[in-house]
C-alpha cells in the first residue's frame, strides 16, 4: 500500500515537548514549493468541481447535484491534507502518533475574485454559519479535540491558491497554543475572564478599534504584530458551535469593517486570521472565550523570533488602533 | 526628551504570557517595512565606518584607528535596536518593562558578498571566537539574563542588510523558547541529558547529516520544516562561553560544510541560524547543553501555525538528511 507511506504523522520533539505534522503530501501542492500558485484552472472556480475531491458539504439557491456548478458555498476535503481520518496504524510511541484528523476547505463563493471584505453583509453571514457548521461536525467525531479555522490570504500568509477559501483542521490533540492559553486562563479566572477584561482595557486604553452590537474589535496590548486584532464576542463564551444568529452575522460585520480598513490603509495586506474556541475533548472550559485572532503579514519573521518565542514589533497597538480608527470614520 | 518616547518597551500578553518587544525605532530600518533593501551605501563595508554607531570592538591584523578601515572583523551597537542600556525609567506594573539589554552587530568580514559558508577556515573560526567574545562580555552584565546569537541570510529570512553580519540580543528576561526548553529538560534530566541522547539517536535512525571532532549535525526528529539542522558539540556543557578552541574550530567547521550543502541543493537559500546556551543569570543548568539550530526559509508559516503553535513539514528529517549526506559525499 504505497499510499500508506506518505500519510502523515505527528511527531513531538523531545526536547521542547512541540509537535510536528509531518505530512509528505503536502509537497505536491502548487505552490507548495517556494515559487508561487499553480497554473493551470483554478480547483475552486464552478465548472471544474472535479479537481477537488467529492464535496462534504454545499449551500445552493436551488436544486443541483453533488458535484456540479450552482452552490454559493462548497466545502471540500484539502486534496493535499495534514490529517486523514484513517492514517496507517503506526503506534504512539516514542513521541509519534498518526495525524489522525479532518482537513477541509470551505470555498467561500463561486467567485474567484471576491475576497470576505467585499462580499455582501448576507453573503459573509451565510459563510460565518458553514463555519460554525463544519465546526460542530468536526467537534462531534469523539477523536476529535480540537477544531481550528484559518483563513489564509495572499501569497506571502501561506495561501496556495487565490480563490477565496477558509481551512478547517479537526486534530487528535489540543495543540499547544490552546493549551497555553487554557493554562493562564485557568490560573486567572478567580479574577474573572481575562478577554472580558482585555475588552474592557482597550477601551480606556485607546485600544478598541470597533464595536458593534456583539463584537469587539480590538488592538491587544502586546500586538506580536503591527496591526494584530483580535476580534471577541461580547457575551462570553467557551464555545464557538453555540455562538447565536446574531453572533455570527456581528462577526461577520466586524471582520468585513476591519479588513476593509486594513486594505485602505495598506493597500491590501496578505494575513492570517484564525479562530480559537475551547477543545471539545470532553472537559469542561467554562472560564475560556472563544475568539478569532488577525495578523497582517507586513514583517518577515526572524532569527530573534525563532530563538526566542518573543517578537519584536514596530508599532505600538495604540498606534496601529488610532489609524485604523481613523480610516474607518 | 523626544528620544525617550520611542524607546523600546517590553509587554507580557495577560492571555498567553508572550513577551513582545514594541521597538518604534525598529519601523526606520533600511528595508523594515515589505520593499526590500535600502538603497544608498552599505554602511557595514569598509570606508562606510561613520554610517554605524561608534564601534564596540574590532580585530584587525594590524594597528588602526577606531572606527577607521581595516578591520577583519566590527562589532557596532545595532542603529535601530531592540534593546537599549538606558531606557526610559517607565515601571514593571501591568504586564510591561522596560526593553534594557544590548542590541549588537558582528559584522562578518570587510567583503559584501562572503557568506559564511564560503569563508576560509581561519577566518570562520575567527568570527566564532567573536561569537564568544561577545557572549561572554554582555552575559557579564549583572541584569542580563540571556544573551542570544542569530544570523538572518537572505531578505525572505528577515535580513534587511545584505553584508554578512550576526546580531547578538542581550535580554533582562529568560525568553520563552528558552524556559520551555529548561522546564522539559530539568524534568528529564534524571534520565541523562535529552539532547546527548538524540545525537545518539540520530545515528540510528540515519538523521545524522555530519560529524567532526568536536560537533554534530542531525536533522531533529520532529523537524518543523525542511532541512531543520541542529548543531550539537558532543562534548555536554551548557555554557557557550566556556567553549573551548578545538569546539570553536569545530563549530565553524561543520557550520560551514553543511551550509555549503545547503547552498549547494537548494540554490542558496535563505536561512535563520541561532544558538541556545543556558541562562546567565546565576542559577545551575548543568542539565542544560549548549547547541545551534539552522531553519531554511523554505515555507511560508500559515494561519495553522498562527493558530495551533505546532508546526506542517512536508519533509520528513530522514529523508533531508539522506539528501545533505549524498551532496556532501
Amino acid at each position: 500500500m504505497a499510499q500508506k507511506d506518505i500519510d502523515p504523522e505527528l511527531r513531538r520533539d523531545l526536547l521542547t515537548g512541540g509537535w510536528t505534522i509531518l505530512a509528505p503530501a503536502r509537497s505536491r501542492r502548487p505552490g507548495g514549493g517556494k515559487d508561487g500558485r499553480g497554473r493551470g484552472p483554478c480547483p475552486f472556480c464552478p465548472g471544474n468541481e472535479r479537481l477537488t475531491p467529492p464535496e462534504v458539504w454545499a449551500e445552493s439557491e436551488g436544486p443541483r447535484s453533488k458535484d456540479g456548478p450552482g452552490w454559493n458555498i462548497r466545502v471540500v476535503p484539502n486534496l493535499y491534507p495534514a490529517l486523514v481520518e484513517n492514517p496507517g496504524t503506526g503506534g504512539k510511541a516514542g513521541g509519534r502518533m498518526p495525524a489522525r484528523g479532518f482537513h477541509e476547505v470551505i470555498i467561500h463563493s463561486p467567485r474567484h475574485d471576491l475576497s470576505l471584505e467585499r462580499m455582501d453583509p448576507e453573503s459573509a453571514y451565510r459563510l460565518m454559519r458553514a463555519y460554525r457548521l463544519r465546526y460542530r461536525e468536526l467537534c462531534g467525531h469523539p477523536w476529535v479535540r480540537q477544531v481550528l479555522v484559518t483563513l489564509n490570504h495572499g501569497r506571502e500568509a501561506g495561501a496556495s491558491l487565490e480563490h477565496p477559501h477558509t481551512q478547517v483542521f479537526a486534530l487528535p490533540l489540543v495543540p499547544r497554543a490552546i493549551r497555553e492559553e487554557l493554562g493562564r486562563w485557568r490560573r486567572a479566572a478567580a479574577r474573572g475572564c481575562p478577554l472580558c477584561a482585555a475588552v474592557e482595557e482597550a477601551r480606556r486604553e485607546e485600544r478598541l478599534i470597533l464595536e458593534n452590537g456583539s463584537f469587539a474589535a480590538l488592538a491587544p496590548f502586546a500586538s506580536r504584530q503591527p496591526y494584530e486584532t483580535w476580534f471577541v464576542p461580547l457575551r462570553h463564551g467557551e464555545d464557538f458551535s453555540r455562538a447565536g444568529e446574531a453572533e455570527l452575522r456581528g462577526m461577520a460585520d466586524i471582520l468585513c469593517r476591519v479588513l476593509r480598513g486594513l486594505a485602505g490603509l495598506l493597500d491590501h495586506p496578505p494575513y492570517n486570521l484564525w479562530l480559537h474556541s475551547a477543545p471539545c475533548d470532553g472537559s469542561e472550559y467554562a472560564y475560556y472565550h472563544w475568539h478569532l485572532e488577525l495578523v497582517p503579514r507586513l514583517v518577515v519573521t526572524a532569527g530573534f523570533e525563532l530563538a526566542s518565542g518573543l517578537f519584536i514589533n514596530p508599532l505600538p497597538p495604540e498606534e496601529a488602533a488610532r489609524r485604523l480608527r481613523g480610516i474607518m470614520g
